[in-house]
């Protein structure tokens, strides 16, 4: 089959590969129908990871059932299906919980739970930006979709980035009502923003500095807030009497930047503890890593932010954190999309055949204007 | 009236003062019948605040109703009733929400939430290590008592650091059969190990350094962990088969000490992280600040403080922080102890005129082998 | 001043009543601006309660403050402001823990907790459906609006029926992504299904038969269920694939009639246990009495409603019951309100002058076509 | 092996039958180390139930694991575990959100959610009161244990009764320091009593009538109530200071007789909303069937239990009930356990050979004097 592997700092190649095969009885084989390339990727795109070259590459999948396992009931194949980036075993105390996002089984590293396809640090599991992927714990860990090709741009949404923006505002403990500031018009923020809407919020504030971006915020229903104008947290602050944002949610990670393109791994947090009101939470879904050989400052090497500590406990606040556990999501997500209510597509900029996921990479990775959202179609 | 002034750092006295007086109708007086020396009292006392000569000290307040205002109609006069530390108006939007520590409307400091008796940036409002004691909101903020005098070093536990301890199981998100990691054995971290029992934890590592305080940490029930003798995150992790703890509380705060008695205000939060479990929560009680002149690092001066985030997010951890409000426990408190299940009196060391109260301060700022909890009778 | 008071069943009149006065410091006078005909009060016009003859009737009340008593602070005169129709103290355990609909104390008859204006069995409280009303303890039971006169017929409803579908939603626990059957397409009913629709429903049913509701609930982006039409715990099961609905509401009360018009008290919950999911959760806010002298059996008339009892329990479904607590709600329904989410007003039918309050009641008693809701302006 | 058979109506026998086999890769056999009798194994036994003769009763068990199927890889052989009673495939959308008793999938009977055991209706499944046991979808169901056999006799309760009285308390909503009231002093109620205590509850009563059981409740810490001395809700009341319980747990069920020794299905539910506060909460764990071909009543034989609905409504009570998810609680249970903190075998009042289970049956269901709890050995 085709895929994309990495294969070293900004270069990935589209290679043939073998065809995953049914390796224990609880596994299935999908054929790849779409395949998204994600923010996450250009973190081990750019080099900042210690993913290894020659690892196929991509988590966020959907497809057909190709294959079981003889344990496999649940599923059948045929079923048109949404792959959990998380590879999750189900059965575990986490698992149990629904903290499949900390896998306690997938992941062999040691010390760090939970596992995911074509993932730094995250197990031997090759990713989904191929013709198939072989998918650990089938019954747990599929999402079953209606049939045929409706909503494939949306429910391709469901494995990775609207549950990780709705879980942004679950991790902020949003309620309906509430005015939500969200830091990042990336996919994640973006969907953040759909999800805050689509969960009562009175108010959404989307800050960014990119154009493009800050005009799909107004799209979804938000309120763009362009911190290269102004200071975002008094403009949030102006714009609701004083109080603040009831809570917030960071759709940057480590990565941020000012507005003069300089890195600063607190300013988001410094932001989100400015702009939300006392007692209020804040939901971390932008990535943050316990060592970033990159990072311009030796505490930052070693994951260290020194945000705004002091600020944090005297306004009360609270915050949640890490990457989304997808299954506690994907199903009333794509219930709310069969509805006709939720619309994640909105932000898809590019659909491209699989043999274009170089060009893909290159042009996201830069964040040229417009490459907001890419697809890949195994099939085209 | 007697009662005890702030003169300057580390120096404290009993001077003649003015009874207060019902200033609004909603006010009640209570004459004070015990009253105690808090932690962050010491914060005060040792010049590392902002807090002006002059003001009458105290905020952990216990007596009885001695007048009241003509709007007061719940609380009569000759009531037993506990005063908790915060004051709030219970009509904002904070105290309705049970935020109490919070109130939009008793703290006159510009961008602070929140009132409290005789504390720093909190208000006008003089404390009740006194014979009496103003309270606004009489009707809201007092919990009322058995008459009598039962109880009363257990009761006197109720207006601050028993709901504070209480408060950091809850923000850690502490479950039944739970293993719990409480860092700090002084009078909060030991109420929060009580707590913790009370609740149905399985397990609760109670670490420090100091012999007498860990002695007590296993008169709850707890397990002492002795950090001076090795890596309590490492004790913790073997305790555990690995896993570490479940939640965590944080009840140390900005003047933590490492073995060798240095000042790193990051210890405690990085040993958290690292001792509780992927998922797991940390409450945190200890009090950081914005500001902190004495801090030996140009960051920490700025409440900036570098602790491992990375880690924190990659565990998917999450974290609640702030001043307890207190009225949001007291009343269980208080029935717990009537029921004789609770017994928070357990670490009561001293009870002194307040006539004393300069030495009092003295020893118990100077951590004084023995000197765990000191209380104050005016009528001693 | 003039006010709309009970004469006896199926009579009320507009007559000529003293001006209410401040009695208490805590104590606001509200000049009314609206004020609306509720379907309780139908039980009360329907001589189905023991109401005295002489009450001023009307429980959803707005207006501005006209004056206040010496310990309000937060209010100020002039203040435009919504009246919730629970009167609560504020500081009794219930009010404490947002359980204003049952104050332990603003409500004299023994055995009875929860106040209310105008209303049966709920205290000595005159309504509003007059020119002035006293509100007690209006610190903490009013809620402010912005000035002017925007929104006046939306925010309306924030004394109690918009609280009081939301609060229906809240009671069966319903959660984004859900498939909600409502039962009563009346006032409630239909604010139920308004709300259930912002909270992120995925899918609402409304069951009625008048053909005037269905249309209104479909307007709300309801499915309407014609149970005149056929079984419609069939035609739910049948809609969602056998499963059933993942929630119910019960807004009809214990007045529920089959399609032949003939009452049976436990019509409306048989049909929410058949048409819920196993574990799934049902709010009741339809009411249901204690003693109901007018019942068919004498079950009913001791309030016994013999529903299906053993197939609730085999389904493991949960039920909670009871007035709304509406200050729980009131502020964020507002904001969404301001926002432009909320259109509470789409079921308003009639907007009457006082002196007209006969003919309102006497349509709306009648379910005269198109009468949905009615409101009462004194100042037409 | 040799097993207990239903044959008929107050009759079972210890039969020779085949051993189970291992018939999907994800099953197990667990030979049995302990099995016990259950109160609702009474409801099969006294043939109020469809169950057919010929079934292996038992769905308390534990014992070790002798074989498992090619997909299992969690659970190894040679593990000492507990069973739950719910049968439960770990991937249905009820499984997913921890409703392990309201499977989709593994009950076959049209119209019913929830496999188990040895029982009537719920699945084609062989109880345990045997040599060993088939265990479905091994890795999801089975709870290890520490190896050896210690705590045989507490351990032997995580498999139903001491996760389903904990679960009572939940239903009810306690919350640390409320005062929980508990009807019924069986096992389950004993244990929802001795669950309430460690849930942190200030007080917990017991209402039963028969003195063996109350000796029990005593025991555990619980106020015991004896229903045939006077009006157990006035007795509540009365020690309560007129206010009633915060919550209160059902471990009767349908079967429920006054103190002549008359049945009435809708008395403890009266008794309940009577003795539970206004807004309480309400934990049904006490069996209520949809059919009782045995009830006095013709309303009764078809579920219909006509309790004290009205009241119910006006105090504003909240009510969860159905079979207890076992595994959402088992875990936490066993770790108290070893702990120390738990020690539900303080009620086993009986151990006998498997030979013995007709005389255990017998004695146990006539409720003779100290047959409280029955556990057979099938090694003894």
């Amino acid at each position: 089959m085709k895929a994309v592997v990495y294969k070293g700092p900004r270069e990935v190649a589209v290679e043939e590969r073998p065809d995953p095969e049914v390796q224990a009885p609880t596994d299935a084989i999908v054929r790849i129908t779409t395949t998204n390339i994600c923010g996450s990727d250009l973190h081990m795109y750019e080099g900042r990871t210690s993913v290894e070259p020659g690892k196929i590459l991509g988590h966020e999948n959907m497809g057909i059932v190709q294959e079981v396992g003889a344990a496999v009931d649940r599923v059948r194949v045929g079923d048109r299906v949404s792959v959990p980036f998380n590879i999750s075993c189900g059965t575990c105390r986490n698992c149990v919980r629904g903290q499949t996002s900390f896998c306690l089984r997938t992941n062999p590293v040691p010390g760090v739970d939970g596992g995911a396809y074509g993932y730094a640090n995250m197990g031997p599991y090759d990713g989904g930006q191929a013709e198939y992927l072989r998918v650990p714990y089938a019954d747990f860990n599929l999402l079953q979709l209606p049939p045929g090709e409706d909503h494939e741009t949306d429910f391709t949404m469901l494995s990775d980035i609207f549950p990780t923006g709705w879980h942004g505002t679950e991790l902020a403990g949003m309620q309906p009502g509430d005015t939500v500031a969200v830091f990042g018009a990336g996919p994640v923020g973006l969907l953040a923003a759909h999800s805050a809407m689509l969960r009562g919020a009175a108010q959404v504030f989307v800050v960014d500095k990119e154009p493009d971006r800050l005009a799909l915020a107004d799209k979804v229903g938000a309120t763009p807030v362009d911190f290269s104008q102004a200071d975002p947290v008094q403009q949030i602050a102006d714009a609701t009497g004083g109080t603040g944002a009831d809570c917030g949610v960071e759709a940057v990670g480590y990565q941020a930047h000012d507005p003069t393109g300089q890195e600063h791994p607190e300013l988001v947090l410094d932001n989100l503890v400015g702009a939300v009101r006392s007692a209020g939470g804040i939901g971390v879904v932008g990535v943050y890593r316990p060592d970033d050989p990159g990072a311009a400052t030796e505490p930052a090497k070693h994951g260290r932010i020194g945000f705004d500590y002091g600020m944090f406990f005297s306004k009360g606040q609270h915050m949640g954190t890490g990457q989304c556990p997808v299954k506690r999501y994907n199903e009333l997500l794509r219930d709310l999309i069969i509805a006709g209510r939720a619309r994640p597509s909105s932000l898809v900029s590019h659909e491209l055949p699989l043999d274009q996921a170089p060009e893909g990479y290159q042009h996201f990775d830069q964040r040229d204007d417009g490459w907001t959202k890419v697809l890949l179609h195994p099939a085209l």
